[in-house]
């Protein structure tokens, strides 16, 4: 991998923990949109040792809002990783037995190359200068780290939401370079519902006056009001309403009676409130506007003539397709619709509804059932694949 | 009823069509928050012809954003009115038959005293300092109305949504003042989800710094972005999935392919931004904070001890509740409530769960098997109710 002198890049800095590659000087990435884009920076982080064959490799793919760091204390909020419960030494992906790697997205704002990044031509932030990207750049992107790192087939890529997009395109367009696949709680192609979701976020954000038009770095201004409402919407729909209603129902928050007045006199109007508010301390709001806008952008059939069976045709992987019986936001037919296409070219897929209450966000959560599966099918495709591992 | 002379009351100046009274001059309404309000004014529609004996009176409730105009042009954004096809001449709601009322809720925008409206002891826009009301306290004043009007007992009072909570609460507090109650797509309470979207809205409001801390008026302000973001985020629960799909899919807005970057591409972006814009042009950005708040604080079973039946006990209302099966910010199990509770007390009850994929907003549209139900039971009601009607 590359490593190169300090710049303002916070991995390169020691201001976050973890590794840095760049990439690109000598061939760009081309982006989908016919934008190039080089020499740029990918922020990774790895747990495990990569064996002598460099066979045992997992690619953790995140969230919209992730980032990095999946299994360590989070360098900004100090919370624990985000998948924790997944992730670490003898747990379902075992860092006693796998080379564990995840990236932060193209366009994300965790030291990988995004709109707050400085853009060598101007010296300052990209900003709105920053190329619109696609699940298809992050995931080419990420390619070439493997390459970097001399990883030349993965054993397995594994993401949720978001993450499970990058793990479609890379069964799809990178079928050689992983033996498996496990996309959860995700969708083939962004709905109608999905799209205006996260259009009504990026109006909360373009709608703050201290976006200043995407330029609020060099104003020394955040948009911080626009971007927590933009949070506070996205999290209800993270959530079911069986779970809102667990957690929260109409419960008062610190009060006996409510107060006829704005305060937050519910508890679920102070948890939202909340998670707007932290959010806003770890993320950049172009990376918000950038990262949603690719996610709306995803389609796998519309690159197959609306055809979705065709993206995954002669597919070697094996596939573990996961989804969650009440998650509204990529609801269970969505998975449903990428076996029926696996099913179509008869690849090795598994399926699995969990049947749970907990919405969208229990793909990080404990979920028995989950984890014993992923558990079994990790195994399985290690004795399939012939691997030691 | 009282009409009082020329104000900056725009019913009474001659600005919006229709009817206003002046109430509470005598004895003020007591809101539930112990607020007194008074002399207020409630600006209404009427259709029909009243009898003689004052018995065919229907009063239609409208829901959040709606208005008094239900069956006519709207004056501001001269489209039909909203509930057309229920209300006029031979129709569902016959005003050959009946003579019906439609009122501005209290705290709305349209005529009826509300935040701002000027407050007599400033001689100001009330902003937030008018008082925090609830769905108890808009019945209350369409009570008082009826009492100017001298109309003894209803015939029905119907309405959805929000207007589906006023006719619980009318059929709960004032049983012996109508003889039908038809509740469609509405709840007995708001739940954690209804709470938390609303949430988001007054924040998206608040955030706009044109809202100048609910000031906006006096400074020749209008926070019409933030007002814009609650209105596109609540539009979306007003649809479902399925209908979102049916009608804009992923089509893209006037273009052959996706233009990378942050227009609206998607049909479905730019009809949410012209929901949200067109939106601002007819409603007042503190009269929706607090309705949503009033929707908020309804909880009819907190009101007894947490056993809904009891806020129906020995009624002798004849109810046809109503919801729409794709419904999922009232849906179907709100409704199924309300009937348990009725059926807990031998009320008389029709239950209909339409089958629809159009979501909320179904109540507003063309559903044959609604408008056939409710004809139906309409005459019932004459029936059973002895009226010549």
């Amino acid at each position: 991998m590359t490593e190169s002198p300090a710049t303002l890049d916070p991995i390169a800095n020691g201001e976050l923990p973890g590794h840095r590659a760049e990439l690109g000087s000598e061939a760009p990435l081309r982006l989908d949109s016919g934008a190039v884009l080089g020499p740029f920076t990918i922020a990774y982080q790895t747990y495990g040792t990569l064996n002598a064959d460099k066979s045992n490799a997992i690619l953790i793919c995140h969230a919209l809002t992730g980032d990095q760091y999946p299994a360590e204390q989070h360098p900004v909020t100090e919370k624990g990783g985000w998948w924790d419960l997944m992730v670490g030494a003898g747990k379902v992906i075992d860092t006693d037995r796998f080379f564990v790697i995840c990236t932060n997205v193209l366009g994300g704002c965790m030291g990988t190359t995004g709109p707050s990044s400085i853009d060598p031509k101007t010296g300052k932030p990209y900003g709105l200068d920053f190329p619109v990207i696609t699940i298809g750049d992050m995931v080419r992107a990420q390619t070439m780290l493997m390459d970097d790192l001399g990883i030349e087939k993965l054993f397995c890529v594994i993401g949720g939401s978001m993450g499970a997009m990058q793990v479609l395109e890379w069964a799809s367009k990178y079928g050689d370079r992983l033996y498996a696949a496990v996309p959860i709680a995700g969708a083939p192609r962004h709905s109608a519902q999905n799209i205006a979701f996260h259009e009504v976020g990026r109006q909360a954000i373009m709608a703050d006056p201290d976006w200043c038009q995407g330029n609020y770095i060099p104003e020394g201004k955040r948009p911080r009001r626009g971007l927590a409402v933009a949070r506070m919407e996205a999290h209800i729909t993270y959530l079911s309403e069986p779970a809102l209603h667990r957690k929260f129902g109409r419960r008062l928050q610190e009060r006996e009676q409510v107060t006829y007045g704005f305060d937050a006199d519910f508890e679920v109007e102070s948890y939202l409130r909340h998670q707007g508010s932290t959010f806003v301390e770890r993320f950049d709001a172009n990376s918000y506007l950038y990262i949603t806008r690719a996610m709306d952008y995803f389609d796998m059939a519309a690159e197959h003539d609306g055809v979705l069976a065709d993206a995954f045709r002669d597919t070697q992987v094996r596939f573990c397709v996961v989804s969650f019986s009440s998650d509204w936001l990529y609801p269970t037919v969505e998975s449903r619709t990428v076996v029926h296409a696996l099913n179509a070219v008869a690849a090795n897929v598994s399926f699995l509804e969990v049947q749970t209450d907990k919405g969208h966000d229990a793909f990080l959560l404990d979920e028995p059932v989950l984890h014993e599966t992923l558990s079994g099918f990790i195994d399985g495709t290690v004795r399939h694949s012939g691997l030691s591992l």
